[in-house]
């Protein structure tokens, strides 16, 4: 899947901030491939960018509308079926996040057999996707973990990206959800794929790679979350990971969904995905911790992390507000360039030892 | 899915043990079902049944056969389609677990609809499966883990069943690969749903039991093993087993298809088991080793047992060549009847306590 840019975002007629969080992650992520968005009377929401009709965007270059608006259960209103078959019409692709598949839908099809253009529905994963193997393989691996789902694992993935580009680093988000894949333009729904061929879809997710740069990987769910570690366990064996960060969200009182679970210890979860980790990458380190602050003041956040950097000897801050410089710092450090992967390490870089011995 | 019993087993012309071992799997644990084999001119093999024709399977009160019989990649063969749409013409249901679905066979498709008879594809997951919720839930569960694939952990389940049974308690056998469910009658083939269902799909496979027997759950993969381990995971969280068995093959070299890749060792692969499991079951015990020991002469077996048990401090046995009884003894030492799961245990079964601190 490769998702012809530039897009238009649509944003429908949404006026809950949340429906439209898949298109403020385009927008906030990817602006320079957004030539604008499209939205329908009632809708009070905007991102910024100039609103077009579909020609006008045909106009500006657009290659593919993104729909970007989820209402409860993912299913495409009859409203966005007959937008997506007057954007097919004027020349655009479609790509949706949806669980609902936009082939499913008759008018919608047939619109786009009868124009050529194309469909990208996000949440199907590719059809020949391998058996992991757990052989070793050439490249850098970075592999955003949490303790818990939505704590900012996409976020701090492309934030890193984001601070090794700006670095003139070579550095990649692979990404593994639906928002991730739109803002990328390719990926894998790693939760979608049948359970098999978890590792085998991180592993062709982030193929061997000999040029010096980086694959930030997309984690997902957490090992502690009872309905979706299996999917983070096979995704940290498959993506072999080199470095792992570990991302958390300070004010969260109970794992997501699940009132009354309480979320593990940074340190117990940052031990416990390192143990995990080394089925496949003996020599995995972590290299940082990235916090959510966005809702504490600046003080307690700033306090918070330099209170994480005491306990866990890591680097931490939120990639977000406070950048993510410093987590980058430890990573090349304890890969410097010019080195095979994991040779040449600090030994500060072992904190999945040094954080045991306590 | 529940498949009407009694079986006709289907071998089809098979020359190659290997390829009638689903057959062979529920003639060895369901005997008692079977009321005989059906047989292709070439086959050399037998399961000691009756050789019988559709009509006489029928008139022997057959309801269902079994296609017992797997050529390389799980592909149905023409011959072998034939001679279903024939059991189906005969007035017998057909159940399969070959990776290719009945349904999508034309002729076997017309003919099920033309007699009513039922096709049942044991790889094919419920449609509504739950996502997994991890919340505490009445019932006693007892799960096989192992070090690596294939290392007899449905033989020690069904083993463990028969010797419940055998001193008069409840104990049932749930499934979860496609010879398990073809022997059980019904069960979940967890590596065939997707990623984000799996904790779900043990969840619903083995629900809330107020009758004080056990589910005995049917364990999958490795922790350990880097293609399947986020299966092995997610079925152990959503089993939330109040007691581990762990299963291994002493003789293996390196784990199941990745030659060159070593097996955990036993303590590291029960530790890291026990404290997975504890994420949703907090009070969980290890009762038992299984060794399958079928490639040891006796001397050999009883020895490598016996140095186990010295080691972890669990019973150790082949459930097979030695049977179940001492593991089964310590399971019911630690959940005595008439106390709640997990309660009144003895010191002696916090293994994972006692082992960690050696």
């Amino acid at each position: 899947m490769n998702i012809p840019a530039p897009y238009l975002l649509y944003l429908g007629a949404a006026t809950d901030p949340l429906s439209i969080k898949t298109s403020r992650g385009v927008a906030d992520w990817r602006r320079e491939l957004c030539v604008g968005q499209r939205r329908l009377p009632g809708c009070d929401l905007t991102l910024g960018l100039d609103d077009l009709s579909y020609s006008e965007a045909v106009a500006r270059g657009a290659k593919t509308m993104i729909l970007g608006e989820a209402n409860a259960g993912g299913v495409l209103s009859e409203v966005s079926a007959r937008e997506v078959v007057a954007a097919l019409d004027s020349g655009l692709n479609v790509a949706s996040g949806l669980h609902q598949r936009l082939a499913q839908h008759p008018d919608i099809r047939a619109a786009a057999q009868r124009t050529g253009q194309l469909l990208f529905d996000v949440r199907e994963p590719p059809a020949d996707l391998p058996i992991g193997n757990g052989r070793p393989r050439p490249g850098r691996r970075l592999l955003t973990v949490g303790t818990d789902c939505s704590v900012g694992k996409m976020y701090t993935s492309l934030a890193l990206e984001r601070e090794l580009r700006r670095q003139g680093r070579l550095a990649d988000f692979r990404a593994t959800g639906q928002t991730g894949i739109l803002i990328a333009g390719s990926g894998v729904p790693i939760d979608a794929v049948v359970a098999d061929f978890i590792a085998g879809a991180a592993e062709w997710l982030s193929p061997a790679r000999s040029d010096g740069g980086w694959d930030i990987i997309e984690g997902q769910g957490s090992l502690f979350h009872p309905s979706y570690a299996g999917v983070s366990l096979g995704l940290l064996h498959g993506s072999q990971p080199n470095a792992l960060v570990m991302c958390h969200e300070p004010t969260r009182t109970h794992m997501r969904g699940l009132p009354g679970r309480a979320l593990p210890s940074l340190k117990e979860c940052l031990l416990a995905n390192l143990e995990a980790a080394q089925v496949t990458q003996p020599e995995v380190v972590a290299v940082g911790v990235a916090l959510n602050t966005s809702k504490l003041d600046e003080a307690s956040a700033r306090g918070l992390c330099e209170q994480v950097e005491h306990e866990l000897n890591l680097p931490c801050e939120d990639p977000i507000a406070m950048g993510a410089s410093k987590i980058v710092r430890r990573l090349l450090e304890c890969f410097p360039d010019g080195t095979a992967a994991g040779a040449g390490m600090f030994s500060r870089c072992r904190i999945g030892t040094a954080a045991r011995a306590r």
